[in-house]
């Protein structure tokens, strides 16, 4: 069932019903979570009385986009340094770094991941306080850590993630949140953004299967975030090489300048997630440089009115803190890859060569 | 002056011979890097005297790349965390993070990037010990840090950079092999690979011309590397960006199978890097989904044999440690993209918006 009255009924059969419905339950999924934020205070406790302040994140996919959001997140509101760590490093090639300092938060929607599980396992022999945040509280992986902080999104069915993305983006804000003492605010925040993202959805719904069909023969394209929206960036890109057969890379306003704008040209779309905050200048920039080169722009974000000279603006209304702006700015996207997966004629919820839990390592 | 006798004395001049040039002056540029093995080597005494086990890396571009392979180098030898650090945290966004433990490595071959010479000032400040690794040993960026490793490259003059993303490489493989006690093996086998890379440079400049018409038409790539190769994968994308407007995009093993291999189809080649090391199961895997999924496959690497069914093979020999194989892996990518960007008409000497150094923030 969907959360929000379905904008078109028969949007609820055929292809990408599946990923349809979970991105109209994101609001619910993000309630859901509020539910368990005393659990959330508590490993925060655990994490400042031990006197960590080194965040070790790892995940594959959109567990690794959400984290790289965690960066902000964490350096942001406790001012800790979070990095999105090597698995390979450790798993595979066997490096013996003193993990005692760290805390480890592990993210995977199944928590059946075997490389992040392997991970945890020797993380938590060396030291570590290893924390999973995770869909599935009776996984493996939820086994394995230390402490298990729900998702609580609900069953995940559609193979590209959505509602558990923007949860392990609320989780880890929720959790940098408590660590810098306010949890409460942050709790509120998510709450009243989640209203916002309900009645955001509807509207994007229409406007996004309007202007699929202009972008249908479109094979790939720039995606620009900065700061905390470049997760948004590498989600947006990963939902359409997923589901819509293009290949979207994600980039900083400031990677974009140091090459890669190099190769643009007139068949080549730039997505700007445009945000109201210190990394403006150098989004708009990129833009403006992008659009010189003869890209078609797509704008997007709390400030996509900014971006001058856009074929198509994608505005989000702006959360209680600027931090939490991910939690909307993703909905464009996903609802591009939605909307696009099927005037391409494909079903985004059969993707070629994928399934819903990847145990390749 | 080239450092070793040109094949084809005709591509001294015309497109892409500035580019060429430099190419071919990498182990002339490797060999003048270890004439400074000493201040490597004190500044690694410096950070083991002060306790410091946490490498934050800043640069763009080219050097955020180079800083990809730090993380493996750092991790391998002496078994320190070493991370690729958010410029934006710092310098837009303000993060207030306590550097006291933490050494500072800054990547830039101009010594004139902005944010990266902020994000020293302020690190510095804040009680980080600051090294500027550059070829401009007098630039403010080397004068701003505690202490300067020069990259020794000599001038630098085509657009995308070459012999100074193999001289950071080989710097930072040589900081973290005195950091780890076996400073002297490290010289010696860098030494080694530079005259392997002697040998095989003009092998791989006759190859990849044959095989650059073949590519021509090619608008798409997936690179695909894992470990310290994931750095290769990310220059090679780079370098094809930049000169011949080829979207690739750099990926793990890992991230392939987590989403983008649904992308795949008969019009988008991989390029995988295979190193005889222990990421060679998860490479070959990937490799072998997307020759399923229709790709052409382009094998390159000490392990390049090991992929079936590719349309291409570029092998490199073994340095004398494996961690030392990305100063040969990245040649096949830097000399393709000097032959395809002929064979599409374009000057690699003159990438569309693009200028030596990049004053962006």
């Amino acid at each position: 069932m969907s959360a929000t009255p379905a904008v078109d009924p028969q949007a609820d059969v055929g292809p990408g019903a599946v990923l349809l419905r979970e991105i109209r339950e994101q609001p619910a999924a993000l309630r859901r979570l509020l539910e368990h934020t005393d659990e959330y205070a508590a490993v925060a406790e655990t994490a400042c009385a031990r006197g960590l302040d080194l965040v070790r994140m790892v995940g594959h996919g959109s567990s690794d986009n959400a984290a790289s959001y965690g960066v902000y997140a964490f350096g942001l509101l406790p001012a800790w340094t979070a990095l999105r760590d090597s698995i390979s490093l450790s798993v595979y090639y066997g490096a013996s770094v003193d993990l005692a300092g760290s805390c480890v938060v592990a993210l995977s929607q199944s928590g059946q991941t075997p490389d992040v599980l392997e991970y945890v396992q020797r993380a938590r022999a060396r030291g570590a306080f290893t924390v999973a945040i995770t869909n599935e509280v009776e996984s493996e992986l939820a086994l394995s850590a230390e402490a298990v902080l729900p998702l609580a999104a609900g069953p995940e069915h559609a193979i590209a993630a959505t509602k558990t993305y923007t949860g392990q983006v609320a989780a880890l804000a929720l959790l940098a949140g408590h660590a810098a003492g306010r949890g409460a605010e942050l709790r509120d925040g998510i709450a009243r953004t989640a209203d916002l993202l309900e009645e955001l959805l509807p509207v994007l719904e229409r406007r996004l299967s309007e202007i699929a069909v202009s972008l249908a023969f479109v094979g790939r394209m720039f995606v620009i975030g900065r700061g905390p929206e470049f997760a948004t960036a590498r989600e947006i890109s990963l939902k359409l090489l997923e589901t819509c057969r293009v290949a979207a890379e994600p980039l900083t306003a400031t990677d974009l300048v140091h090459g890669p704008v190099a190769a643009i040209d007139g068949l080549f779309p730039v997505w700007t997630i445009a945000s109201a905050d210190a990394g403006l200048p150098a989004v708009r920039d990129a833009a403006e440089r992008a659009r010189e080169a003869g890209a078609t722009l797509i704008s997007s974000g709390t400030a996509a009115a900014e971006i001058a000279g856009a074929a198509h603006y994608l505005p989000v209304p702006p959360p209680p803190l600027s931090l939490l702006t991910p939690l909307l700015s993703a909905a464009p996207g996903q609802l591009l890859a939605w909307a696009l997966a099927q005037a391409k004629g494909l079903d985004p919820d059969r993707p070629s060569g994928l399934s819903k839990v990847t145990l390749a390592r």
